[in-house]
């Protein structure tokens, strides 16, 4: 069996409520949303079609970002880490990259412990989103 | 040698000329600068430490993210495309995810084929940039 590429949770909640609950569940564990993108609104926009809530957001924790962009430039390839949160007809689904599988093409050493650090928080955010 | 997971460029310009100069580049192509994070600017907020001029631009062109989400909804795992832009010794350099490699660990056949559009629109983002 494939290795998951994500931390995965399904919420019992609307797009928004949940959408919220991620949020503050990354700022416990120190993590920013540096970057927030409505793809909704993005394809309303540019495309003139709809599609269902979905956001993709740029989780970044700053102590951990800056030693791994420290070690290595090429680190921005793959940050800040996305977490995409959408609603489908189990409630609201959110999935977190795993920083270890997501950095794994750039082939760093370098950058293995810091994405071993950054997925043990994320774990925990999904822990406790589950809850 | 193992395979280059970006496509690279560096522009004899300072960092600010440069990273106008992607952001047309890449408009050029259909690819619209979603996100933005001045790195340099959250790690002097966030940290109080001094970085070098660096960017991480989410670059996305609609159509083809249209594509890539209907097909399949953890793309945005991997969306936007990363381009960093960063200063250094050389002038200013520039690095494009390739998507093609970067999708690579989701294993989804199903956007093989919008990776590789992606990555030939990106290829002449990044030839354009070298005249």
């Amino acid at each position: 069996m494939r290795e998951d590429y994500a931390l995965r949770v399904t919420i019992d909640a609307l797009f928004d409520e949940a959408l919220a609950r991620v949020k503050s569940e990354l700022k416990a564990e120190g993590f920013g949303v540096l970057t927030e993108i409505d793809v909704r609104e993005t394809f309303r926009e540019k495309l003139g079609v709809d599609f269902r809530p979905y956001a993709i957001l740029g989780a970044c924790n700053p102590p951990l970002s800056h030693r791994a962009l420290s070690h290595e430039s090429d680190a921005g390839l793959v940050l800040p880490c996305n977490v995409i949160v959408y609603q489908d007809d189990a409630g609201t689904t959110v999935a977190i990259a795993d920083p270890t599988v997501i950095a794994r093409p750039l082939g760093k050493p370098a950058l293995e412990g810091v994405a071993r650090e950054a997925r043990e928080k994320l774990a925990r955010v999904a822990a406790a989103l589950r809850n």
